[in-house]
């Protein structure tokens, strides 16, 4: 997509919750040259007011302003909340909308939304709000649409040409798929991370222990250092997912439990080959070399 | 530990098993000037002839030719090879020793062996081989001896003036506390990684599993691709402590899953709120800021 794409540009551009998502959407395309003004609508003033001082947005207006009124000749209106604010968010934005006002959002669960343009970046950092946005956020990351099926096609076309003028990869697929997929690779890591630190920080000797942490714990503990509130949001709406993922984690861990009761050598290392080959297989993920302490 | 400390300078190092560990440890020392003669001795010629080209040896034996002889005039002998190798080699070792030479280890387990000064230097990366070392991969990083009852007062000392001139910091503790704290901080979460994208590699659909995998599965799987065959031994030798701990996570799993039938997002959001401020607080492992992808 090229910045003459029509479709990849946007007069006006509102973004509701001007945080890490929706601010660096706005610094992306930005910086193509892709929007001409950005309005920034949110929770908290102290947030509005940096991403303000950032250009992030040229204006802003609070929940508890007259905000809705700035949907008015809107282009694109970007929802990036935490997923428990989008359906009262939605249901209180969807008839202020003019007709061709684009919506969409970007949040971790698509079954929650009853309509317009689900969408969802496969990205972010600990770091969260305006503040720790930028424009590069978005690059050579994949972001999903599931779009419904009374979704217009043109929508579809811009929303997705607007995420690749941020540098991403677009995906379409359906709400379902979306859930499952990432409830097997990022809901259920989440829990599992978060698990292994919770078991550990509960203990009498926990200080002991996370003092000999090395370089391979930290990166696998480092999601349970995000938001408790975005991730209960995120584990409840993709509730049954997460219970099957689950299940059969907890059954692969029985096998590692039995292969090491029974002392089967041969049975552990084809579950760690199988693993090792699969993991070292993902060469997209390689670019950056970690380290491990064994 | 300064240059001038005796007890952090060697005349002559043997180093059996020259990779990622044993090349570090004479790279590093050399680099601070603190070793007059490096002796590599190992499995692989191709390996020793790489450590010879970078310099990290000046003469190299493989364990076919007759490497024991190396051992005359040593001061320190570290044995870096797989766990499983050591009890092997040691018992080689033992008789060939001189009185004065000081032998230490670099493993992961600490109960397997009979005497010396057990070393285990908390570092690593998945790369392996001489090819891989570096002078600096003990710089900031713990290292545990775990001395035994016998162990000399004098060797402690001086293998712990070696690992410091190599940047580490060390600790000492007893050997059962050191597999229990490597069990919890480090074998534990090397068989959740394992088991995780095991689980995921055998599905049908784990090709579009992985095409949607973020950073926050990278890092999380980073683990995974570990040498299957030095964690096999790593989990055998540490097969109680970890079957201990294994079955304290499964706990926390149930957890984790009764909240989740129930939809209980009080209990859900207390349990991932203490987990991430335990992850929070560990300042030491916030050096480098990660990204995460809900």
């Amino acid at each position: 997509v090229t910045e003459r794409d029509p479709q990849a540009r946007v007069g006006k551009l509102v973004v509701v919750g001007v945080g890490l998502i929706g601010g660096s959407f706005a610094l992306a395309l930005r910086s193509r040259n892709a929007v001409r003004e950005v309005v920034g609508i949110g929770r908290s003033r102290a947030n509005l007011d940096a991403a303000l001082k950032r250009s992030i947005v040229d204006r802003a207006a609070t929940l508890d302003e007259p905000w809705q009124r700035e949907l008015e000749g809107a282009d694109v209106v970007l929802v990036a909340t935490p997923v428990a604010q989008m359906p009262g968010l939605l249901a209180s934005i969807a008839p202020r909308l003019e007709k061709d006002t684009v919506i969409t959002d970007a949040g971790s669960t698509k079954r929650v939304l009853p309509r317009f343009v689900p969408g969802h970046p496969i990205a972010g950092a600990e770091q969260s709000g305006s503040a720790a946005a930028t424009a590069t956020l978005f690059r050579d990351r994949q972001t999903v649409l599931t779009p419904l099926p009374e979704t217009g096609a043109a929508a579809v076309t811009r929303v997705g040409a607007l995420w690749e003028t941020c540098g991403a990869r677009v995906s379409r697929m359906d709400a379902e798929q979306h859930d499952r997929i990432l409830g097997a690779v990022s809901h259920l890591p989440h829990v599992l991370a978060y698990a292994f630190v919770g078991a550990l920080a509960r203990r009498s000797d926990g200080g002991a222990l996370f003092a000999l942490a090395g370089s391979g714990f930290r990166d696998f503990t480092r999601i349970a250092g995000s938001s408790p509130e975005m991730w209960r949001d995120i584990m409840l709406a993709n509730r049954d997912v997460l219970l099957d993922e689950l299940a059969q984690y907890r059954d692969m861990l029985s096998r590692y439990a039995e292969a090491l009761q029974q002392e089967n050598a041969a049975l552990l290392l084809e579950l760690l080959t199988q693993a090792a080959q699969a993991r070292r297989a993902l060469k997209s993920l390689a670019e950056e070399p970690g380290t491990d302490d064994a």
